[in-house]
């Protein structure tokens, strides 16, 4: 606890605001305004912020590119998603041209890529998952191996030991998220996949917590199959479309399930029976959305232009203070910190438990006027967004939080829970 | 020949246009302007033109929904993909309420409900299709085929009876489109599905082409699934999302292959394995595009208000007008209708085949300004989307090809084939 520091004082917050780099990043985007100025926003790990260019960036697209171009943009338009994805892969992945394609959703994707993977291991019987797992992605390789008689293994952990030891020459596939959804524990990406690959099988990574909050290099970790989420870290908006991975070497021996003409080589000649592209557009299955894709470039841009290693490094201390504050302030109130104290195996969000979490968590975003999310059974879930969440907001956050329980605010608040995303 | 009307006269056009009730709509749409202004349209079945309400619906859900109320608009948001469904349910298909859902591309829907038909028939061997269907269809059920070991026979013709000769007591799935991408013909809906449930298969219609044309009535003609487009008549924009339809008495015996946490039952509960939800939002997978959605919702608002029946008799009158043209002006230069000759059996657009027609295409869309579509290997595809398209654009467009391949003009340009949807 590192009361010393002086985190508890709210000068500390203001000075590290003022030394932020990424401080003047923050005016690039859409903040909240008028009777929303006092809203302190702790969800962009699920819904990030909007970046002002998407809002030029779709204006043309609405009235130039569609509306007086009309058809004749598609030509410009066809090639987006694969140069997008490079450019996502270049800033944020660690990937090399021609292996990100951006395309469908996270959960169409983990299909994709979970099927191609178990059809390119045809003797092998077994997917292992973590048990924590996000759900899309436990319910998908069910779905796999249900539709494939294969066993899905869900292991307790997601310890590298733990994992390793489920592996054997009978697995076909490892799946599992990067950073995980509720703790932001970081997985061993590079050893969790030479443990598979010692074994034979393949690995399929869940980026959907870590693009655009910490570094991921793709290639140097041998990963071979990865997708992610764009409305989190990367602001590309609710239901943007997602992204693929797929290493270089592997491309021409995996085939998805869905055999759609995005996929098609020489799309245009229909040809009369499908004949996949050789490289990444073979992930690609119908026609994409462009106003999405050009959202996910907009919030690319906006994180190449900060720099990934500038993204952590900020990460990292906004997620300390955190820690600290929970320390100081609200472990005497009951909350326990659900994530590692560790910062180096933290990704950009803290979970912090108390049994009245769900009752705590709506008092907070109405009369607080802190908006976190909540994880059941018990957690409040803070996700701090480097480019747009400042040390004052961590500060004024945690502060509103400690009030509101000491005041009992969330005692007149009711348990039953509402969908929240 | 219907020269004596005297369709080869513009005023004629001009008549029609002052008559035409659903002439005002077309101010609704952003339009050509400027240098722009002198562009005639005729490919709305392969991109619509964008409605102004989507303008002020997108700038809203920006800088409100999203960039001011940021995730607490997820409750308002979650439930769209259905409620859209419905509108467009009961405004073009003919479908009651909880049977149709806006989710993912065509291609993807194609997959997962041609996979969960072959599922709910599993002792048969056999999918049914047309060999002139749009390619994606024939591609997506070729990789069911090929992953389940099924054979994918392709008729020669979409006429009902080479069609039921095809379907036997093996055939799974039939699957069609209710209108022909190339020539427009319309299939016997009706005829075709009672054909096929006299075998004991289901059904699977893609009605890409006439969605917001004219009268679709699922419930009617007894159909099981359907799938359709939505950036063709109704006027989503580029990759918009698409629908599905899963008739009622069928949504609890079946279940798509990809089994994402939008299709789970109470999905923020989390739960540990997938447990589908009984309604029409188990076809649902990953989190839906909320920009797609709102304008698909847009689209069919506008349709709704013109009602279908009005649609169709504008669309029968401006195809018939673009026959009688073609009849009197093009024939002689080499062309050939190649669409039904009957409206009664024409969808919305007209094919006119010429052996020259790529470099046509090219001149016509270059120096005409008239901007139609190509279809290999020879077809002039011209799309009349009722709401946007006058009398006079078709009166126009025809007058400026004859003109164009009168004087020559295509033999300057080439014949090799770029990319166009």
């Amino acid at each position: 606890v590192d009361h010393g520091s002086g985190a508890t004082e709210r000068g500390r917050a203001e000075r590290l605001d003022a030394d932020d780099v990424l401080a003047p990043l923050r005016d690039r985007f859409v903040l909240p305004t008028g009777s929303e100025s006092d809203l302190i926003y702790l969800d962009g790990n699920s819904l990030g912020m909007l970046p002002r260019s998407s809002l030029a960036r779709l204006r043309d697209l609405l009235e130039e590119e569609w509306g007086q171009q009309l058809v004749r943009s598609w030509p410009s338009w066809i090639g987006l998603p694969m140069q997008v994805g490079d450019r996502l892969g270049a800033a944020l992945l660690g990937a090399d041209p021609g292996q990100v394609v951006v395309a469908d959703s996270t959960s169409v994707n983990l299909f994709k890529l979970g099927w191609a993977a178990v059809d390119a291991r045809p003797s092998r019987t077994r997917i292992v998952t973590d048990a924590g797992n996000f759900p899309t992605d436990r319910y998908v390789l069910e779905g796999i191996a249900h539709a494939r008689g294969l066993t899905l293994d869900l292991v307790e952990a997601q310890e590298l030991d733990a994992v390793a030891d489920a592996i054997d020459e009978q697995t076909a596939l490892v799946s599992l998220s990067h950073v995980d959804y509720r703790s932001a524990a970081i997985a061993d990406v590079a050893g969790l996949t030479a443990a598979a690959h010692d074994a034979g099988a393949l690995v399929l990574w869940d980026l959907a917590h870590s693009a655009g909050a910490l570094a991921v290099t793709l290639d140097a970790w041998n990963v071979d199959l990865a997708v992610g989420c764009t409305y989190k870290y990367l602001n590309a908006g609710p239901g943007a479309p997602a992204f693929l991975y797929v290493c270089s070497h592997l491309q021409a021996q995996l085939r998805q399930p869905i055999w759609g003409w995005f996929g098609q080589r020489e799309q245009f000649a229909m040809g009369a029976g499908y004949d996949p592209i050789p490289g990444i557009e073979r992930f690609q299955v119908g026609t994409p959305s462009i106003p999405g894709v050009m959202l996910v470039d907009e919030g690319v841009a906006l994180l190449a232009e900060a720099g990934i290693d500038r993204v952590r490094a900020k990460s990292t201390a906004l997620t300390s203070l955190l820690v600290q504050l929970a320390d100081a302030w609200l472990a005497p109130l009951g909350f326990t910190v659900a994530s590692p104290r560790d910062p180096a195996q933290r990704g950009s969000h803290v979970s912090i438990a108390h049994p009245d979490g769900y009752r705590i968590c709506r008092a907070l975003i109405d009369e607080g006027r802190v908006v976190p999310d909540f994880r059941a059974p018990d957690r409040i879930r803070c996700g701090l967004s480097p480019l747009t969440t400042r040390f004052v907001d961590v500060w004024d956050a945690m502060d509103r939080l400690r009030s509101l329980v000491q005041r009992g605010v969330h005692l007149s608040y009711g348990s039953d829970r509402a969908a929240v995303t």
